[in-house]
């Protein structure tokens, strides 16, 4: 008998019929002997359909308020299937994160978990119950609701089966596993059996968007052996766990993308120690995450310093260098929100040279020009011409023969 | 400077522009001066929206779950109104039931207030913030969300008036007031200026739907004035207050009436101490409501007992007296659910003889049959053939010069 941590997102509960459904796939893990929890999104659809409200009462709706409304998805959809479960006959409880008292810090709509109380989790366990946790959702230490930002009921998954100690986390999406890359971009992409979490962690931060970074940043932490499944269609699916000596032996797992990218370049930084804290200080004070940074060796005791920041946070980051520029004696700002990151990711590069070479190669024969180069240990990242993502992507899925 | 509680029911706050008027509104209080604390209910619709939601996805929806749904309603419209009012300047704070510490006991659809936590509160208050609570919504003591029942927005608002010593209560709701009786079924029906607690309650009690009785209790244990009033209209609405010396001239301030009734009848019990608590105390068990209270002496020792119920609670009360009227030797059972109550109400009967056979000759002038009667100190009640409903409560208005 295991303990299974099972997420069901948005499109996956999206009507009634679905909830039901849902119900019915708990009870199948249920009858196998396990012990399940479940951590629901709201139903889709939802979250727009609040957010909406919010934008017609006020013009910048109060962030801590925010958190209040939509909160609310998970906590409707919590209730509902607990209530499909019980109707069916598996005795089911609903908590909420303030039950749960699964504890964030204050950064309201991007909040991050900081402890969960499991204790009576446990005991309800112990009496047969399914539990049914609203995901995405949390409390601060001055009981506030906060939300963990878009794709936050995988971490609130992954988070519950750490504390627990659960021996799977299971992650029902819409996709039935992890690619190989995009196939709406690929059509030949394929599904990959499993994946370790070094490499899922660069394919997720990279835009893979299966699987939010966070939550697997937690599974990697606590060893949380984490599955993608398909709620619609049955699988496999793509199991992401530690790495192993088999794995090594795959050059390239996959190619992740990001449209949604911009980069910000100071040209005639005074070239002294601190100054890219200087920079980027204010940007993270004000929340904004950033990705790359690319700090090159200039003339004159002068540097340039260029980084990435999400689409959404461009005209915001920008901003705070117009005034953040003059006291560092900046020469220049210029910046660009129609740029686009592609990145091959394996732990086969650690053992193998070549790799970058051979990309570049594939992007200079069809005339792509790379606008930054970034790498990691195992991950090679370039930022392109926001029109050249789609091509850049399937001439290196062939390249590296990622089909086969 | 007053403390003033507003409460804003669903129609109020059934639209984006409703939402930015009632925080127009609670802005104008506000700059008079007074402190305001805000109690919500759900938006109009989104109760039954939830509901048909919850029925969707099983037969009978557990309670416990039916709570968790239904509370989402009015954590909705506080942070909506909370962000209307920060947005036009006004500093505001959410909470819900759970966040204010509204403790209630475990029946869940139907739970009673026990206590608030009101510390924050008056911090919040000294600190200028508009205070917006989730109507409706508690806690019990195992942090499980509970709902005090249909209306239970008003009891939120008397309670933390109560708690917080605040000035007056304000009801805001779609009728403009307190009338002799409902305007739909008598068009001459007169807005009342004063009534007194006592009044009140037999009229919320019977029927008169503009407010919740349990809201009047609170209202008259703590003696906190209470005033009804339009949301869309301007005017003085109704205060509802102790009984002063004054009123005492009115003989009658009003009918009140209610469709939903339905009588339950034991035919030949047994007369023995004892058998009004054992037919009743399992009724009471199953949470059901028994209004009327009727018995009889009968011949040979044994006795006729009649009750009311909610019609909604009708054919469970005839389960539960099917299933122990031969433990107690009861001859037979009798039911009618199409019954209804009509009652006059007025502090001022104390002291005027005669009006119970006003009310009877008028009623029986018109060939209006009487099946039960129930009198008590301020009010007197007949039960009626449903169809007799709407005229005899048109009879009695013009019989008592109500409309003056």
């Amino acid at each position: 008998m295991a303990l299974i941590v099972q997420k069901y997102g948005g499109t996956s509960l999206g009507t009634p019929e679905r909830i039901i459904a849902v119900a019915e796939k708990v009870m199948a893990t249920r009858a196998k002997g396990h012990d399940v929890i479940v951590v629901v999104s709201a139903m889709s659809g939802e979250t727009n359909r609040l957010s909406a409200f919010a934008h017609k009462v006020s013009n910048t709706p109060k962030e801590r308020e925010l958190d209040v409304l939509l909160s609310t998805g998970e906590q409707v959809t919590i209730s509902l299937l607990s209530m499909a479960l019980e109707d069916r006959g598996c005795p089911a409880r609903s908590y909420t994160g303030a039950q749960v008292h699964i504890l964030t810090n204050s950064a309201h709509t991007k909040a991050r978990i900081l402890e969960i109380d499991d204790q009576h989790l446990h005991t309800d366990l112990a009496q047969g119950l399914v539990l049914v946790i609203a995901g995405f959702q949390g409390i601060d230490v001055h009981k506030n609701i906060t939300t963990l930002g878009r794709g936050g009921s995988d971490t609130t998954a992954v988070a519950l089966a750490a504390a627990l100690k659960a021996d799977e986390c299971q992650i029902y999406t819409d996709v039935d596993g992890v690619y190989t890359t995009d196939p709406r971009v690929v059509p030949t992409a394929r599904r990959l059996d499993k994946i370790c979490f070094e490499e899922m962690l660069e394919m997720a931060s990279l835009g893979s968007k299966v699987l939010q970074i966070r939550a697997v940043e937690f599974a990697s932490k606590y060893n949380v052996p984490l599955r993608v499944l398909s709620s619609f269609k049955e699988g496999k699916g793509t199991l992401i766990a530690a790495e192993e000596p088999m794995m090594e032996k795959v050059l390239i797992s996959g190619i992740a993308f990001n449209r949604d990218e911009a980069k910000l370049t100071l040209l005639g930084v005074p070239d002294q120690p601190g100054i890219a804290y200087q920079i980027l200080g204010h940007i993270a004070d004000a929340n904004i995450e950033v990705d790359m940074i690319i700090q090159n060796i200039g003339a004159d005791d002068l540097t340039d310093f260029t980084f990435t920041v999400h689409r959404n946070d461009y005209k915001k980051a920008l901003d705070i260098l117009h005034h953040t520029a003059t006291d560092l004696g900046v020469r220049e700002i210029r910046g660009n929100d129609r740029i686009a990151k592609i990145s091959l990711v394996g732990v086969g590069m650690r053992s193998h040279a070549g790799v970058a070479s051979t990309m570049f190669k594939a992007l200079a024969d069809d005339g792509i020009n790379i606008l930054m180069i970034s790498t990691s240990e195992i991950k090679i990242s370039v930022v392109v011409d926001e029109k050249y993502l789609e091509l850049g992507v399937r001439i290196l899925h062939a390249a590296f023969n990622l089909e086969e």
